[in-house]
Parts: structure tokens; C-alpha cells; sequence
């Protein structure tokens, strides 16, 4: 992390994924150089989706950016509750409406939800239109504006209907964040951490030098963080696209984190939360296998304390219902649990033999219990 | 069309796209031959995805092959108007209530509704799993099975949400369309024909040799002229995957035929019909533009009759509806109609600058008036 690094993080890094490469833009006040947008749209249709938090702040910038094409707009409801077939289909009757065709492209213009429902109504519009991401929370920003995995809930388990499909380009302005709730952004915060334990523990380590910067939105700490966070993420996407293999580490927490946000009902966890609280019980599992010490899972409690993310599990939820919910994530594969856990800090990697004993036994020290 | 290229017909013929490439095999009481189906499924799970009229005849036949794994079945309505979201819903809700998990392979047993929901819930569940089609209609098996086009419909269009996800094989068995309704059969037919017309006019002259043989469902007739379809299809894909060029003249008739489909409400007309007719406005435009003749007109409707197939459009719809349902087609592009137009008989081609007043006249010599 020297000072080269943080210049280049200003501006650009991009996704190498051979014909569908695509570049993802870093900075303050992207959102007024109207060309970056442009340049991504060859034809004469946009439709722009957001949701109605952003939309009031934002919107207009981008329509601005966009006169002399046919510019609509698609308004959502704002809220992981609402990441559902019915509010997909929204987006679909307004393309249908406007008449929008192949040659159109979609904006998303919002946090992760947005991204996801964007994104997933774009490669099925039509059996596939091309999209933009212009993510406006920290944990869209970090994670879920880059790679390509878009998708829905169901009620039965979350992102259960999606596709892979790649953006042509992420612009992230770091303006954005200073109108963001102080909850989101600690949520957004756990994926970053993530970044640090699975991938690099010298970003970790920065991490907890400078936790007091970035919770005070520094500008340059946040550009060096979102810029780390992007380029390693982009490094593991290019590698597995499709997550045949090493992007699965991506997961560290989330098959926990899943079920945490499921068996509570989404909306009352913010997905941040629920992951933050996941690594929680994934670090004690790694501990308790014998992988990594206490006083790792100590730090990594401490950073996300100190971001104010949960470090238990949700106490309402019991074991049966956690071990239930995990039995169909994704991740699941002929009836074996797959988990991301620490093989050391800053290393994770994959297992399927993980006994259940020993998952029960660590949701229990993070807090759960079984039913009486 | 030597008794080579018929015995060929009678076994299997490839569609070349890669890594994608994957098998047709079309014959007499393949259902019975369980391996067929047992060699593409790897893994532990299997869902067969069949509708009320096809699970009662068959569905026995593909779950014997399957005793040793965990095969689910999800029995859908019968029917173009149950191909939407909240049918599809209920496949995603019993691969979850099933615990599905991304190794499972979805088998799409029916026509071609069957297959283009099943298909796009492979293409969307987990964000992809693999799937199998096993058409039973005449339309199905020339047609929808072939090519990894899957959709359902939406309120403003048809195949409006879908995506490309092609098949691990094909698997026809033609001992199916014994039990399958005349008027299902005779739709089929307008697919059929269509390639003679787009592609090959010594199989169109073929077919008018031997409608009769076709129509009394003679074994050997039959599985040749459904051999030539998959292999036209077959190549017509390998060319072009995702519909950027040659792929195009599949749509001969569609354009039209989608309209009128829409606009009677799903349901009235079969998709085949509608096909049909479009079919005979496209010939009509290819006449008034001076390709073809009349006598060539002639001869497609003589053609489509001998079919029971519809040759004039419905007159309930006004000209004015068809043109607003034609213009969100998805092969409207920046705001230009593009039809599949007849360049000569066997050769069909794409173009986006035949006049509207064209148009409005075809559809009026097909037998549509303007409102009053």
C-alpha cells in the first residue's frame, strides 16, 4: 500500500474477463462528468433504476448526462424486502411501456438491491440487455456492483434467481457516501473487512491503522479503501467468474449471514450486519478446528466493533433454524455444507467436511440456541 | 434427401457451439431407453418440470429411469397463458421446498411452453443449473427445444423475459405425438414448413410430396422431417448462438405471428397458427416487393392449408393494434421494424427499411382493416 498505489486508486481499475473486460471508475464527483456515462451508452435508450432514497438526492444528474437520448426511469421501493420477482416486474412493464429494445442500456443507480434487480432484469430483458452500475452505498461500492452476480430473492432462500452477467463499467463516486446512513455505511464495512481476511492481511492490518479516517469519511482513506476492495475483488473475478472455485472465498460469513438475514426476515438486518456477525461465527469455527488463535478472533471482533457491526448471532433465531436454512444456500452441493473459513488471517478457503458438531458448537458460542 | 441422410435421421444429430456442443437424438420409444436420459444427469437431483396433459401419459416413464436419485416433479398448468413469472415461480418453489441444490438437473418434459419456462428457470435458479429437454409436441421437438432460447411471456409481450441457456441434450421421442391433438399437431407444421421456405426448397418441395404421409403420422416420414428441422436449426445455432445475424430468418412469420397471438390473447390461436399466418403476410410483402410471385404464394398457402393452418390474420384485431404490439417486438431496433422477408423461395433475409404503408397493405391483402 504505498503512495503509487493510492494515486492509481483514484481513477481506474478494470475487470479482466477477456472480450467482456470492463473498467470500474473511483472518485469524488463522478457523477457530474456526464462523458463517463456517456461513452457507455452507443444507443438512443436508457432506463434508469433506482429507488426512491436516491432517486431524490441524484437522479437528475444522470438525466442531465443523458438529454438527447430517450432517458426514462424506473423508481423502487427501497429495501432489501422489496428484492422480489413482483418489484423485477416493475422494471419489466416500464421497459415495455417505453418501448425500450435490445439496443438499450440499463443504469443502476442505487446500493446492492438496486445492482442486483437491475442487473438480473438486464440480462433477461429481452434475454439480455446490456447495464451499468453506479453504485451509491459503500457495500455496493465494495462488493456488489463488481462481477457480474445479480439476482432476486425468494422466500425461501436469498439471491435464489439470478444469472451471471457481467456490467459494462462501474463509475463509483465517493460523493455519495456522505449522504449515506451511518448504519449502511458500517454495514458496507463488513464486506470490506472480508476483503482483508480472506485475501490480504497487510489491507487488514491498514484497516485497523486507519478505522478512525474511514469512519470519519476522509476522502483519501475512503479512496484507497474502495480501491483495494475493488481491485482484489476484480483479481478474484477474473480468475472464476462463475465461481467454480476461488470466488467462492467471497462467501467468508455469508452462508451464515444468509440464514441470519432469512430466519429474521430481511429488512430487520442489514446484509452487512448479518455478514459481519457470519465471519464472526466462521473465525470462531476456524479457531476451534484449530486454523487460527484466539487473539485473532479477537481482532477481528475489535474491527467490527469498532464499526459498530454485530459480533453475535441473532439471539432470536435457534440452531434449528439456522442449520435449516443453510441446508439450500447455494453453496450446498449433493447435501454437503460448503464454508468459508480461515485457514489463517488473511487466507480462507473452502471446506465441505466440516463436521455439523462443530457448526452447531460455534453458533452456540456466538450466541445461539437450541430449541427447548 | 437420399436414404442416407434417413437413416442418419434416425439416431442423432449435434449442435456444434463449443464446449455447449450437445446431442439430439430423435427416434421411435427413446423414453423407454433410460439411459438416454440417465447419461446427462451426473449428479444426485433431478426435477422433471411437465404440464397436467403430458404428466398423465409419461411422466411414469422418465422417473423409473431416475429410482436411484432424488427426482422431483412440478406439474404446471397446460397452456401459452400460464408462461409468466408466477407460473414460473412454482418451479423455484419446489426446487427450494425440495432443496435443489446447483448440481440438480431440471428435465423439461412437454411442448414448447414447457420448455421455454423450464429452461429459463435452469438459466435463473442458484443463477444457473444445467437442464435437459424432452419435447412431446410436434412444435417442441422442430422448434422451441433446439437452440437455448428459453422465456416466459409479460402482460405488454411475448418471450419478453428469458435468456439463452442451452440444453445438455435433446431427446425426441416421435412415439409422443401419437397421442397429441390434431390441432397441436398441424401448428407444428408451420415451423416446419417455415425452414423449407427460410432455408432448404428441395425439403419445402419434399413436404408437398409427402403432406399426406405426414398428416396420417407415418413413423418413417415423420422422424425424417423432424431430423432435417433439427439439423437446419442445428446448424442455423452453431452459426449464431445469440441471434446477432443468420439466426433471424428463424423468426420468418413471428414478427406477425407474435402480434396476432398478443393481441387475440394467449390462448385463441396457437403459437403455430399464428406462425402460419404471419408466414403468409410475410409472403404477400415479399410479393409486393417484387422477390417472389404469386404463384409462390400460391404455393405456401396450398401448403399450409393441406395443414388446416390458418392463411389470412384475425380479423378481430385492427391494423392499428398489430403495428403497436409489432413495435415493441424484440426485433425492433432504435425504433426500425426488422421482418424476415422471402429474398426467393428457400432463402430468406433480414431487413429493417421496408416502408410502414408496406406493411399496413400486406396485413390488409391478409385481411385486416383500420379502425374506423
Amino acid at each position: 500500500m504505498n503512495q503509487q498505489d493510492t494515486d492509481r486508486a483514484a481513477t481506474l481499475c478494470w475487470v479482466e474477463i477477456g472480450p467482456r473486460r470492463y473498467p470500474i471508475y473511483i472518485g469524488s464527483g463522478l457523477l457530474s462528468e456526464t462523458d463517463l456515462l456517456r461513452r457507455h451508452i452507443p444507443k438512443q435508450q436508457a432506463m434508469i433504476v433506482s429507488n426512491t432514497t436516491v432517486a431524490d438526492l441524484y437522479v437528475d444528474k444522470l438525466t442531465e448526462a443523458l438529454t438527447d437520448k430517450q432517458c426514462d426511469t424506473v423508481i423502487l421501493p427501497d429495501g432489501e424486502q422489496f428484492k422480489n420477482l413482483d418489484t423485477l416486474n416493475q422494471i419489466f412493464d416500464q421497459l415495455l411501456k417505453q418501448k425500450h429494445h435490445r439496443g438499450t442500456v440499463i443504469i443502476a443507480f442505487g446500493g446492492g438491491v438496486i445492482g442486483d434487480m437491475a442487473g438480473f432484469a438486464a440480462s433477461c430483458y429481452q434475454r439480455g440487455v446490456p447495464f451499468i452500475q453506479v453504485p451509491t452505498t459503500l457495500l455496493a461500492q465494495v462488493d456488489a456492483s463488481v462481477g457480474g452476480k445479480t439476482a432476486v430473492n425468494h422466500a425461501l432462500g436469498k439471491n435464489m434467481i439470478g444469472a451471471f452477467h457481467q456490467p459494462l463499467a462501474v463509475i463509483i463516486d465517493t460523493d455519495t457516501l456522505n449522504t449515506l446512513a451511518t448504519r449502511e455505511f458500517n454495514a458496507g464495512l463488513a464486506e470490506v473487512i472480508k476483503y482483508g481476511l480472506i485475501h490480504d492481511m497487510d489491507f487488514f492490518a491498514w484497516l485497523e491503522g486507519n478505522i478512525n479516517k474511514i469512519i470519519a469519511k476522509e476522502a483519501q482513506a475512503l479512496q484507497t479503501m474502495i480501491y483495494h476492495c475493488c481491485q482484489i475483488k476484480a483479481d478474484i473475478v477474473a480468475a472464476d467468474e462463475t465461481e467454480q472455485g476461488i470466488r467462492a472465498l467471497l462467501n467468508l460469513g455469508h452462508t451464515f449471514g444468509h440464514a441470519f438475514e432469512n430466519g429474521l426476515g430481511y429488512g430487520q438486518w442489514l446484509h452487512g450486519e448479518a455478514v459481519a456477525a457470519g465471519m464472526v461465527v466462521a473465525a470462531e469455527l476456524s479457531q476451534d478446528l484449530g486454523y487460527i488463535q484466539a487473539e485473532d478472533v479477537a481482532r477481528v471482533k475489535q474491527l467490527l466493533q469498532q464499526c459498530q457491526l454485530p459480533i453475535a448471532a441473532p439471539a432470536a433465531l435457534s440452531i434449528e433454524t439456522c442449520m435449516d436454512l443453510m441446508s439450500v444456500d447455494k453453496k450446498v452441493m449433493d447435501h454437503r455444507l460448503r464454508l468459508v473459513l480461515l485457514k489463517s488471517m488473511g487466507q480462507g478457503f473452502v471446506t465441505d467436511t466440516v463436521d455439523t458438531t462443530a457448526v452447531i458448537k460455534a453458533l452456540q458460542t456466538c450466541g445461539l440456541d437450541k430449541e427447548e
